[in-house]
């Protein structure tokens, strides 16, 4: 059962290459090297056990996925327990024949699979054609009771939705995990480069302050794709307080990782200064739930809508 | 009718004093030179006809309170008419004997009352005794089709809920008003001063970036109150657009006038790049109508929850 003590999170930021095995190899020895620092619940990147392979729609990439549990679960497993550590990872997981999730798995310091958390909002966009590979996820919004605290866990393009940091808080969650692959089109990188990454980390740090939680976001690097295109993974991972202070913040371009300690006080503390969750007004959200409140096409033409 | 041409939307920063009509006055002579300088839609600060008087809790100080319409609305219709401007004004509202809200009035180009937005959000922290004065608002989440441009108009302690700025932005707004007051408590403006203006920023960045809106918030400066304690207003109005870049932003205690060109193309585009509003999981929100939903208290002592 999760306590009210401080810990250590660490999130990883490392490259990718196309072997599976060099990938998890890598990552176990980050979360080896992680735990010797002292930490205790650590997450990885998004879909680190591949390149990321959604930059093209290929049926051969569906044999990227595993089941949960499975390899991966059960490796990382075995190494929670061994370190006594709380590590979250995220795979491709394969549910079915023709049914596969971008999903989070959360093993527990004794090296039991805690739950998973299937990513809710899948992105499709230029480079990033997650709709073809990923079924949007049905567990809904979740947070987990780690031996070290309760965590939530959020996937990359959730990111950009207070709705699925609300939701995940109003769990109970004190901290929420971001695992990410977001870069750069090699081209737009002069114009919109630092826009995008200040967005991308204003945006979070946004939740932090919103519901008075601890954000840390695991972003990869490297550049993957042809020479002349592909994506440039801008790293920058971070981790924030509950006001949106960082805590810690990464290169762009380095293997790193990055810890913070975790404390339950300080985010009581927080909130007691800053009472949002005491005034949401849950009545009035109703609305919230349609996909648009302003159709011209189901009022009469000409009529002003105030 | 709201077009899809682009307007030039400002926002308004000073001090008040204890005199109404001064800061009527005041406030007029700011419109009066945004106008001149080619403004068509332009917001006060917060409660701008008065001193923040919630810094005590006084039954005297609900005589400050005016009906809507009534003399505000009156003397800013008239300046729109004859400006040929939109003008959003906060109030504080007399409804009836023992109700009052904190209210913002729109008054159209024609100097029309186009509409009233009632603060949904009330704070109560020390020298913000809110609570006390405003019966929260029962309006709901609003926009209006002002005759530049369909907008939407929160009040301050809104600007720490995602869900006000995401259901306004349903209803079709293409611009968020945030008229405000907010400032330092001066015993804590060397330790927490820094990091209170950039959180207040930040949240209201994130909703423009969540949201594909522009953003334009008008806060108040100056000391209010004894000059051993009170409130040090922090000003620090600000314009982004929406991908959450500042398209100015004002001093912490100057009296200054803050304009930027709102374009609905612009606003398009960036809504194509980043199709969050394509991709929300109504679906799956319906918890967020509660207010929590870990309560220890309804579940079996001990048993894990995930």
């Amino acid at each position: 059962m999760a306590t009210n003590s401080e810990y250590r999170a660490a999130v990883l930021q490392m490259r990718c290459g196309a072997d599976a095995r060099e990938n998890r190899e890598k990552a176990a020895g980050l979360i080896r090297q992680a735990a010797a620092g002292g930490a205790q619940v650590i997450c990885t990147q998004e879909l680190f056990c591949s390149e990321y392979f959604c930059q093209r729609e290929a049926t051969e990439n569906f044999d990227l996925a595993e089941e949960i549990p499975g390899p991966s679960t059960e490796m990382f497993g075995r190494l929670a327990r061994e370190l006594g550590v709380v590590i979250v990872i995220s795979l491709f997981e394969r549910r079915a024949a023709g049914l596969y999730h971008n999903t989070a798995a959360v093993l527990d310091a004794d090296g039991s699979l805690l739950g998973i958390y299937r990513k809710m909002h899948i992105p499709d966009d230029p480079l990033f054609y997650e709709k073809y590979y990923f079924t949007p996820g049905d567990t809904g919004f979740k947070a987990f009771d780690t031996k070290f605290g309760r965590i939530g866990v959020l996937i990359c393009w959730d990111q950009w939705f207070p709705e699925a940091a609300r939701l995940t808080a109003l769990c109970g969650a004190n901290l929420l995990f971001y695992p990410t692959a977001i870069g750069w089109h090699p081209s737009e990188k002069a114009e919109f480069g630092a826009a995008q990454v200040d967005a991308w980390q204003t945006i979070q740090r946004s939740h932090a302050i919103a519901n008075g939680v601890y954000v840390a976001s695991a972003n990869r690097i490297g550049h993957e794709g042809p020479a002349d295109g592909g994506l440039e993974f801008f790293g920058s991972s971070f981790i924030a307080d509950p006001f949106g202070r960082f805590l810690g913040k990464a290169s762009v371009d380095k293997e790193e990782i990055l810890t913070a300690v975790i404390d339950p006080r300080h985010l009581e503390t927080v909130r007691r200064n800053w009472p949002f969750i005491r005034d949401r007004r849950t009545d009035a959200y109703g609305p919230i739930l349609n996909r648009f409140n302003h159709d011209r096409s189901l009022t009469r033409h000409g009529v002003r809508q105030a």
